[in-house]
């Protein structure tokens, strides 16, 4: 039975998310459940996507992965579901799954995507607030329970993609921004470290520059620098990032997202 | 073999929650835990009832829903397990599960109550202050393993029921409360829609007036009106809700809990 | 199949331990996963211990804790891998299994240690960031799957262990710490109760002197006395424990972590 994760701005309050695991394991008993996060910022559209875009190649194939960030609830906004690669989407179309829509087409990866439009896979009633509760937990468990993309709904070929800034190449180096700021306050940018010359870790010679201070070289990790210097280094994913050992750069430099990196190579 | 729920003051910093699933893992081994809620505001009973109220319904039936607000654990208070309906209950007989009991008796359900008090089903050394781990985890995961409800206790004939305020008819329409903030800043009434006349979502003539504002007419959805108005809606339960639309109808009207609210039809 | 508990300083928004859970399944499909906690102060491996020491003692024989408290991600500190009684451990060398290791050794338990240095049950490529779900993750879930602990490493005879401030006996009592403060304001103390005279709940003349304030006797429990009183208590781990009824003590008193607290006995 495959996974199903779910990923929302409904926060850990209030119930959503649970009453939403109760409808998926009424219909698929033995799923296992994952949590990505609840904790994207009310109708933060871009964020979903960017944690979406993150994690989920992580998961086994075959991943169901429900994601409701979705101010256009009610609204004449499309519900889809996809098939990118090897995992597979549930949510709104309205952009949360459109950067793993545009690596999948830029990739050569099989990428099909439908219309909810086939009642048949949601709850009986459904509500003009909660599509999370009565039309993507049901769609989603249906979907890992074996059901075909194909017969949730009809081909979807233009689905909403978003206008993510690119990093630009300057003069001296390349223009990016932080695109987020985790727990510990280290902040993401946008530059993938292919982008950068060489070996980059021990490349002296590289700047990076925000918030009107400069950064020289990249740390190996950040137990590699002394506690409390404001360091560079590539993160996990592979892009650039900025932190304070055991400490944080959002706050240090009063960072947030949107805010330009430039880089000196 | 059923579902469990959980629904706690407990927060997630302090593993008092997952030292409980330890335990019912213990028990029952194959069962799908489900966090419903743990950030019910300490010792807030009331907040408990209404979300296990609003949610409990959608699960499968059998499910097992064991909630923790309990302010006087380790006092003469009783503990209870409870069937209504085909869902099942474990916690303080405290008034958590008093909506639900007198829904489920003015629905005619069956509703059967027993009082906790049977050791066998119980962590061998039950502490003063957590039952939750020592009494209820247990408890409910000997229910969800399959010991009938009857086994774990004696009769219980007078649970405690809240005294829930009803909204009231007026000259006018009627006077609700606002019964619950959701993460959204989205305001829960007390008001069913049922009780609004005619075609709701038409009714030009309807005003809502609550904290020196008043709302005329109801939005279809949050998306169908521009955003920042503030609007009155029927929410995914079939209560009227005031809300904001993409912002906090809690802050721009500084509401709470317990605010009155005037609906003119 | 056994359960994998996690423990972190990740919290919930970024999908950090989504994303470790979606390794783990697809290495131990049917593994039961709990969190604890995610909310540890961001690198604070004390409080990162002392959680794991209180409540893993609860799960069943086999459980596998994984704990990331890492402030040395990517540099010479070992991972590690235990055995400690019948529970099993996995998580960087940094003191966070420190207690319990100390507490097993005393005890008698079997404790046997490996130093994960076999990355054959790694993930292909270890970031230098996230340890967590590029090694920590895949090697908990094959020691649940049933790879043996000599397997992932060779062994580690010298641990990092944290030095823990033991209650010191003075002229009159004890002297004893702060240890933790729980969501409710709950102040945990070092003081475990059967260093205390006798039948401790009717010993009248013990008063507790923390923060300028004097408590005395202990309470049995939280609602054997009126709301908002300043009460000493035995906690559900057997240690004296600071509250206030249906209130914070913590914010009563500006109490926290490392604050002294002596008892008079």
């Amino acid at each position: 039975m495959p996974i199903i994760t779910l990923t929302t701005d409904f926060g850990i309050q209030d119930g959503f998310v649970g009453v939403m695991k109760g409808i998926i394991l009424g219909i698929a008993p033995e799923v296992q459940i994952v949590d990505l996060s609840h904790q994207i910022a009310p109708q933060n559209v871009l964020q979903g996507a960017r944690l979406l875009r993150r994690h989920t190649r992580y998961f086994p194939a075959g991943t169901v992965h429900i994601g409701v960030v979705d101010p256009g609830v009610g609204t004449a906004r499309r519900a889809m579901a996809a098939r990118i690669g090897n995992q597979r989407y549930v949510g709104p179309d309205n952009g949360l799954f459109g950067p793993l829509i545009q690596d999948g087409r830029a990739a050569g990866d099989p990428v099909e995507i439908v219309h909810l439009n086939n009642p048949a896979y949601w709850l009986k009633s459904v509500s003009r607030t909660f599509h999370g509760r009565d039309l993507f937990a049901p769609v989603g468990a249906h979907l890992a329970a074996g059901v075909a993309l194909q017969a949730l709904g009809t081909p979807l070929e233009d689905p909403v993609l978003p206008d993510l800034p690119a990093p630009v190449q300057t003069g001296q180096g390349w223009r990016a921004q932080i695109t987020g700021v985790d727990v510990f306050g280290n902040l993401a940018t946008s530059l993938p470290a292919d982008l950068l010359p060489g070996s980059t870790l021990v490349e002296s010679s590289l700047k990076v520059q925000l918030k009107g201070v400069e950064i020289s070289g990249l740390a190996a990790s950040y137990g590699a620098r002394p506690m409390g210097e404001l360091i560079a280094l590539i993160d996990s994913e592979g892009y650039l990032e900025v932190a304070v050992v055991n400490g944080s750069a959002a706050l240090r430099l009063g960072a947030a997202v949107g805010d330009e990196v430039l880089v000196l190579v």
